[in-house]
């Protein structure tokens, strides 16, 4: 992998690291909502990733201990889940193990809002959500229309790399092209394909391919390339899901072979990366 | 929309209905059963509808108010989840969204049936399931064999607008043959495959459709219309599915697309519709 | 069916058995974690038995009285869950309804291995689980890494069989191989394709079909062959899933049909099974 946080170096990470995705089998733990376990496994296990999903929150801190990389989605929070999740944050940041948050809904529902925010002191590696969802987080808007985004991509720029320097994480909003910001950098993701919204779960099982591929990345400075890499591979299967498929059951279908199928050459080609350094 | 309820009123509305959920987007606030709860949001969104499930309880009372439809299916039940139904079911009443009752396997199980017949006070807008669900329900059966009905929908008419009468529902009982009962108006749907019976989650997504046709209804008259239009839209995709797949595997992928792809019209040409006034 | 545990009557029963799950339609109650419930449940509509996923733990206990089978999956243990499977547990015993115990990840995480070895007195009918699994509920292992296995089937055979006689279970080990070990006989079941294992709740899916095959046997000396009946079945699905499918999204859905489509003949030409006397 590269020495220095180039848009060359970052990209060359990106390619490093799908293609370790597939090759080391990184566990991922999620602790996620309970509308999307199923795709979500499924996508982990087609992108060469092993899913486990504990909930017990003694045994979910034993098993952040254990795992490559720890997502919490707080799409459908109840207390024993969030004690669970609580469990498995500390746990990783005692490991060093990198965790992902997921605000789902955050700003206009009370609870998870007090909750992500409260968890965002434990360092997570990566933050990903829609527009909303990253500006509600950070405490500058009020959150989009339940799952909905209301907020643009490019309006959240700033929001997002301030959100990035306070809480130390790797920030990404999605949209019809991915914003990727850090501390060292700035990254636009553009592919996929409008129909990723139609399928329930892709952008939650976007959460947990990021920690897969937080999970193989060997230092804290390949962050910023593991979380673009992993916006690419759901991008890239999502344009060429959008090849064949032209209504969500049969898109659903080849957007998971194509997690499966697609190399990190392939993603390469079919997703335009645009980085900065910060 | 109609002025009457006559039954040509009744398949006008129908179709403005089927509409309206593509283009207007209805978020749907779904407190479901944990085995359905993919296929069901799947389900919304290839209809056009904006599915979220929000299971803290606080946060259902939250979300309803947002909501333009509510779901409520007692297939799982936890304390929890009841409390979350309590809160949902009362903060729609309050805001006067329109929620519908699924009265999963109610007859043979004690705790779902007394749960099921305590929220009937806080006046669903509709009540859908199989008949021996309906009447269990009403009081006047003994529930069927799990989640199958060993009850035909014709031997349930008499109850179910009773239910209806009772309870201010538009009252659905599925089987080959749907029955819709309100105090206005009788209509039979007639369409569909057997092979729905043999994918999971089909009748409960059919639940979560109903609040989204009641929730773009503009008029508690057009309730009645609203729920015809969610078991026609249902039934018609399951012809359309049955038509290209053999096996349940391709049938609910096929099934999936069809709720996507069908226009109002097209589901009208599907479906037949008898209607007649109460 | 045969009278005697010769490797021809088991063979002999496996083919009836399978068409009895076909015809008799069972009734299977899972009790299952919260990944896989979508799956399972159509994994045992298109197999032709009747879901049913009851999870308060008084009604819980009131199904496993109903039930032809019960399966106790402890993949997402919590609280609740527990108290509801040691319900349904106790119900099936006392019915003498036939229950199959999955130790998803026992060994390495505590709540699960302990939980898992406390029910084992409740005398399951089958007990299925991959090599390390198997190892660790004995006793013997510390378990796998997460769900996957780090033992062979080979490795565990008499591990298995020393579980088998101490607990009354028939105990079947999955693998490239599948091993079926009772006190009666020792069955090999050899088919089916690697992409099984890149479909998430495969495995948990067959727990819920041994439920299923174990609730159409007529007579506890039908048991060994009835858990060699789902496994060849599942086995021989992928078999057949696996000549159309080349990713997991497709061959999940070739999968639910093989399900569906297969008869007990096509099973058993699928199939190799190599059966001794124990």
């Amino acid at each position: 992998m590269a020495d220095e946080l180039t848009p060359q170096a970052i990209h060359d990470d990106v390619r490093a690291i799908l293609t370790q995705v597939k090759t080391g089998h990184p566990l991922v733990h999620c602790l996620t909502n309970n509308v999307v376990k199923q795709v979500t496994a499924n996508a982990l296990l087609a992108a060469g990733a092993a899913p486990a999903m504990v909930e017990d929150a003694v045994e979910a801190g034993e098993f952040a201990h254990v795992a490559s990389g720890v997502l919490v989605n707080v799409g459908t929070l109840t207390p024993d889940i969030r004690q669970a999740m609580t469990s498995a944050v500390s746990a990783a940041q005692s490991a060093n193990t990198p965790w992902v948050l997921d605000p789902v809904a955050v700003g206009g529902l009370s609870v998870r809002t007090q909750f992500a925010r409260s968890i965002l002191d434990s360092r997570p590696a990566a933050i990903r959500g829609n527009p909303s969802e990253i500006a509600a987080l950070a405490g500058t808007g009020s959150g989009g229309r339940g799952v909905d985004s209301t907020d643009s991509v490019e309006a959240v720029t700033t929001i997002a790399a301030e959100l990035s320097h306070r809480s130390g994480a790797v920030v990404a909003a999605s949209g019809p092209t991915d914003l990727v910001v850090s501390t060292v950098a700035r990254t636009h993701v553009t592919g996929g394909h409008p129909m990723l919204q139609q399928v329930i779960g892709t952008g939650c099982a976007l959460g947990a391919l990021t920690a897969a591929t937080l999970g193989v990345a060997q230092l804290p400075a390949q962050h910023h390339a593991a979380v673009v890499a992993s916006h690419a591979l759901v991008s890239a299967a999502g344009t060429v899901a959008g090849q064949t498929a032209s209504a969500p059951g049969h898109f659903a279908v080849a957007w998971l072979d194509a997690l499966h199928t697609l190399s990190a050459d392939d993603v390469r080609e079919l997703i335009t990366l645009d980085s900065e350094q910060a």
